[in-house]
């Protein structure tokens, strides 16, 4: 059942999950396409961005923003094109990011509209990937709380993930040795061959904390933290004096669990204490009027002449999104997922 | 045994506690007094300051400092006064912020003295609380880290310590609505009362997490953590969005008790980062060459003035020092410690 012009094929949440989602978390209904109305525009959904986040979005109890309930259309980023519009900021043939969801068209009067892509954008997914949330998550940890100095030791883990790729760029771009943490060797080793990271240590291998203590010779100065779980316990030790540790997710702890074992919270505010460290949990969608616009001015250029990499990891349809998603949140992906809806 | 002019007494560690340390943890000791050599002066201890600080100072391991050693004197604070100078800044009579530990006299080249205090300077026991380090914490904290805004919500435990004192009253003249946390109804009485904190709970009682709720109805927007423990527990979930805690002490983890039961620390990232919550650590030692002039310009003429209050709790005699170490470790002080040497 691909794309048609009359049907707006959705993806309404069933209930929320308890541990890990599953492809049944969702249901494919198909509805009329809406129809706009004074000041709206109808979007065809191009592209659909696939994240971690949206676990939360899926919880039983509201996160950092309201839960989806069941029986409504999962939310999140696309690319889609305005097919008619009613809003004097948007022409038919226009592309913009948007929040339309998991579906095939929205309505919108601008308000989730993030920006409009230029004529000249040549791969318009990147406005998903390097352009979109994840490049401005890595650039926005990385500049306004990371402040990276040259030489210093940046760390980042789901290293070939959509937010790892990028972050491990813009640091090496700042003169850090980086080194990501990724799960399996081919991952690591696009980690280092392809992205340019200094070294990547796999997860998955025994003793963790020994080979990602070899890889950090002179400790930690900056760890981005987006996973959670047994990572940040290897990283933790390896923290240096006045480091700084962005907060941008926690997969590993999306899902409600816990690591067992003893508390670990007194030992990691002793670190903190002593160690001078700065942690600072951000939500990226809260930062986009401050900080967006200057995000795009500084980094379209580079992302655009292919000096910052981004890898997709592209999934087919709309109906594949709840599989892909399954998959992301297991760390089956490979690069950035985007669902090429049309 | 008083202090005399032809010995030294100090106190020695004799070895590293295993949990609390006791008063048996020190040991009292004669010596004769040193020769101040060229360009040093001779100290003479008038006034020794205890703080939670030093029992990171004596553990097994090296903290944020390398640790005292078995058979070492024991390090501190002192207000001393010059009774024999080689050093051209210091003139016999002048009295100076040191840290010339827990002893009668110490020689000193000058690079431990802090401060040389003024002339008119009307008590000096404030050079150790509200014009010393913990004064020094309290206003970095709050200057540096929390950044108060009128109408925010700022709580500290440690209510009528050295620290949480200082740090209500001067976000109480930042505008903040000000609640304590304290052991007893008598240190709680005094938050309220004599320094005007607008609430103050009794850690002891039954239900701390319902009566702080109840005492911050608009939730918390800064908490100065300085003791970890269960009031850890009962702050976090109140922490509102865009909150700030810095982190200068963790008094209940300082002999390496934990508090048993599941690991905290997902729930606590997890807060962090839905709740865009800014943690940092910091050792106040760090701050003295940038900040320390700073604060004395801005504070001192408000706390000479009695704007900003202290009590102390006065503990007679260097012989004296390791029971009131004892007791201001298992909150038996009211109020900050000085142990009046001279």
């Amino acid at each position: 059942m691909p794309q048609s012009a009359t049907a707006n094929r959705h993806l309404v949440l069933v209930a929320s999950p308890k541990g890990e989602p599953t492809a049944d978390t969702f249901r494919l209904e198909s509805v009329p396409v809406p129809t706009p109305g004074p000041g709206q525009v109808l979007l065809r959904t191009l592209w659909l961005s696939l994240d971690p986040y949206m676990r939360v979005r899926i919880a039983e109890t509201d996160g950092y923003m309201p839960a989806v309930k069941p029986g409504e259309v999962m939310v999140g980023g696309t690319v889609s094109e305005v097919v008619a519009s009613n809003h004097d900021g948007y022409q038919v043939g226009d592309l913009v990011q948007s929040y339309s969801g998991w579906q095939d068209y929205a309505v919108s009067g601008g308000e989730d509209i993030i920006v409009k892509l230029p004529k000249a954008a040549k791969q318009p997914s990147l406005y998903l990937g390097s352009l979109g949330m994840p490049g401005f998550t890595a650039w926005y940890a990385l500049s306004q709380i990371g402040k990276p100095k040259a030489g210093e030791t940046f760390v980042v883990a789901a290293a070939t993930g959509a937010v790892g790729q990028i972050i491990g760029q813009l640091a090496k771009r700042a003169g850090c040795h980086v080194v990501g943490i990724a799960g399996g060797a081919d991952k690591c080793s696009y980690a280092v061959k392809e992205l340019g990271f200094d070294a990547c240590v796999d997860h998955r291998g025994a003793d963790l904390p020994a080979r990602l203590k070899a890889a950090c010779s002179s400790g930690i100065d900056i760890y981005m933290e987006n996973v959670g779980g047994p990572v940040f316990d290897a990283v933790l030790p390896l923290m240096n004096m006045n480091s700084r540790m962005p907060v941008c997710g926690l997969i590993a702890h999306y899902s409600g669990a816990g690591l067992g074992g003893a508390d670990r919270l007194p030992g990691f505010l002793t670190e903190a204490l002593f160690k001078r460290m700065k942690i600072e949990g951000f939500i990226i969608f809260d930062q986009y009027p401050a900080h967006y616009g200057s995000f795009l001015a500084e980094m379209t250029a580079p992302i655009e002449a292919g000096a910052v990499k981004i890898r997709e990891h592209v999934v087919g349809g709309l109906e594949a999104a709840p599989q892909g998603f399954v998959e992301l949140l297991g760390g089956g992906n490979f690069g950035k997922v985007v669902v090429k809806v049309a």
